[in-house]
């Protein structure tokens, strides 16, 4: 008898999926497994609503496979610990960003890339080693790992690790932020905290206040002014490009000094254009990165704590989830909605 | 009374030019300056023809100035030098590549990357400081200023360059080399020098064991077929892109292993698709590289003495320049036409 996701494993649990492309969020039973040896059980307190979540229950990325339960920036309380878990212990806080598993044998999981492990395990819309689907965190519990159940938020690690890895982390260089949203307001905050000088580039005036006073961003850049792009031409050491829309990268690459690195974070679905003269002449680097690894993620929760980074919520119950999809798609948050699953999942 | 090229400068010069976007290359009588202080007069002997000339002289790059007289990689003997000349003796042997100027002062030149420098002055299709356009080894004699009179070929810098910078000269790394040419086979050359396992990947088969059995190449990989690049896939530490027509980016990203880097070193002039989703997965970098340095550029000529790489060439004279402008065109030379100037330009 084939089991349906309510039945499949022993704990019931609740949450809210898409069922479709059309991408609505509704309730939906489903079931997790008992609690492993090295499993933490935890409630789910709060998670964080990111633009990967949109694209991915609308099936943007036609990676989708319904039911479709999102979430991968979540924290709560622990309830319940394995046989064999020692660093965790029952009322602590945990976190788990978008990774729940990896192979643990090959170079990237050794040279603490996991995330970039050929089996990587996503938090939700992955298979799980036992064949069944993962179901992120729009929900009311969850077992993970000990291992990945380490505090791991998603916008923050993403924007972090490539900081690092392409040297832009060094007191005085130039970093070109695009796009103010969940990951640009956290990736500002962290250039500021390594004492960068920061550049907003927007495509539009609306969010320059807001930059320069409340994120404390150096300069603020309207893409779409040639003249502001040519005064700022040859001048940026790295730029961090949240966008995950079809947008230009010509006038980008031209901020760029020589050996400068164009760091894409956001996940277009479509190929963008690169113009291969502007990357010859300067020696320029496009590159991509993804959230960053164990190890790494841990830095990242430490830096943060250390420099008061936290991002900027909007708080929201669970039946707003839709309409807060709705005006993610349409930029209309800062900047992070975060839903209050711990307080309003059952009443929903 | 305007000057013309004939009658600007006082020495008098030939050579082979183009009139305009047909390319046809056609005598040409010119002037040249006088040697200065710190020039060195040169009778040039032999010039190689890169593709990069063939995209001059039709114009395909959008920046052609008519006369246009191309070559840059120029060797000759040296016939005058000026009063402030040390290094240099008449009866030498000298070279020159693409560059024949660049400020001195900036930071790109003084990290000995003269070929980032904005003021950089090109070998020909260049206006000089004294606003008169600069013309190319297609001719019986130049002058040059001694600081760039080194031996700066172009093919071999434009591969040896990124070669280095992008740290693919550790023995035992995979280096993948795209198209076979002027470029690909110095690339090889020099990876093989440096201890490298390198994949020479071609569109078709028809230069498998010429890459194999000539080159010393390791492998061969047709870029065709999915199943030898399925087989490749994840494998390359990093890839030289010779290839200046367009092409997929995407196969050659999903051949890199994480933090691959492809390198172009070929230039399009249209823009590439670049696919995003395959460069996040695997924090993967696609960067430009023009040729080098005057630093680098003598080590790489000392790198060349020392382990013996030269370009394979087919020696033509003058008046076969625009047979082999059409045989370059259709990729139909071995692998480099260099130019008998020294003994058919008279005749020609």
């Amino acid at each position: 008898m084939e089991k349906s996701a309510e039945t499949e494993h022993p704990v019931k649990a609740f949450g809210w999926a898409a069922r479709d492309s059309s991408g609505l969020l509704a309730p939906f039973k489903f079931s997790r497994r008992k609690t492993g040896e090295e499993d933490v059980r935890f409630n789910v307190l709060y998670n964080g609503i990111c633009h990967s979540d949109l694209h991915n229950i609308k099936n943007e990325w036609g990676t989708a496979t319904y039911p479709l339960l999102p979430g991968h920036e979540i924290v709560g309380v622990v309830t319940e610990v394995g046989s064999k878990v020692t660093k965790v212990k029952i009322g602590d806080h945990v976190g788990v960003g978008c990774l729940i598993g990896s192979c643990h044998t090959c170079k990237n999981c050794s040279n603490h890339l996991e995330n970039y492990c050929p089996k990587l395990l996503l938090s939700y819309n992955s298979t799980y080693y036992d064949g069944t689907m993962t179901y992120g965190g729009f929900s009311d519990t969850m077992n993970l790992p000990l291992a990945s159940g380490a505090p791991l938020l998603c916008a923050g690690i993403t924007t972090y690790s490539p900081l690092k890895h392409f040297g832009l982390d060094k007191p005085g260089l130039h970093l070109g932020v695009v796009g103010l949203g969940g990951l640009g307001h956290v990736a500002v905050k962290f250039a500021k905290a390594f004492g960068l000088t920061v550049t907003v580039i927007s495509t539009s005036t609306s969010k320059k206040e807001e930059a320069l006073k409340h994120l404390k961003a150096d300069a603020f850049l309207v893409s779409t002014d040639p003249a502001q792009l040519q005064a700022a031409a040859g001048t940026m050491d790295g730029i961090i490009d949240t966008v995950s829309a079809d947008h230009a990268l010509q006038p980008l690459i031209d901020l760029l000094t020589t050996d400068g690195r164009l760091v894409l974070v956001g996940a277009p679905s479509q190929p963008l254009q690169l113009p291969i003269f502007p990357l010859l002449y300067g020696r320029k680097i496009v590159a991509g990165s993804l959230i960053g690894g164990m190890k790494e993620t841990q830095e990242m929760i430490d830096f943060a704590a250390k420099h008061n980074i936290t991002a900027d919520i909007e708080l929201v119950p669970m039946d707003y989830v839709n309409t807060a999809m709705d005006r993610l798609a349409k930029n209309d948050v800062r900047y992070r909605f975060v839903i209050d699953v711990g307080n309003t999942l059952e009443a929903a």
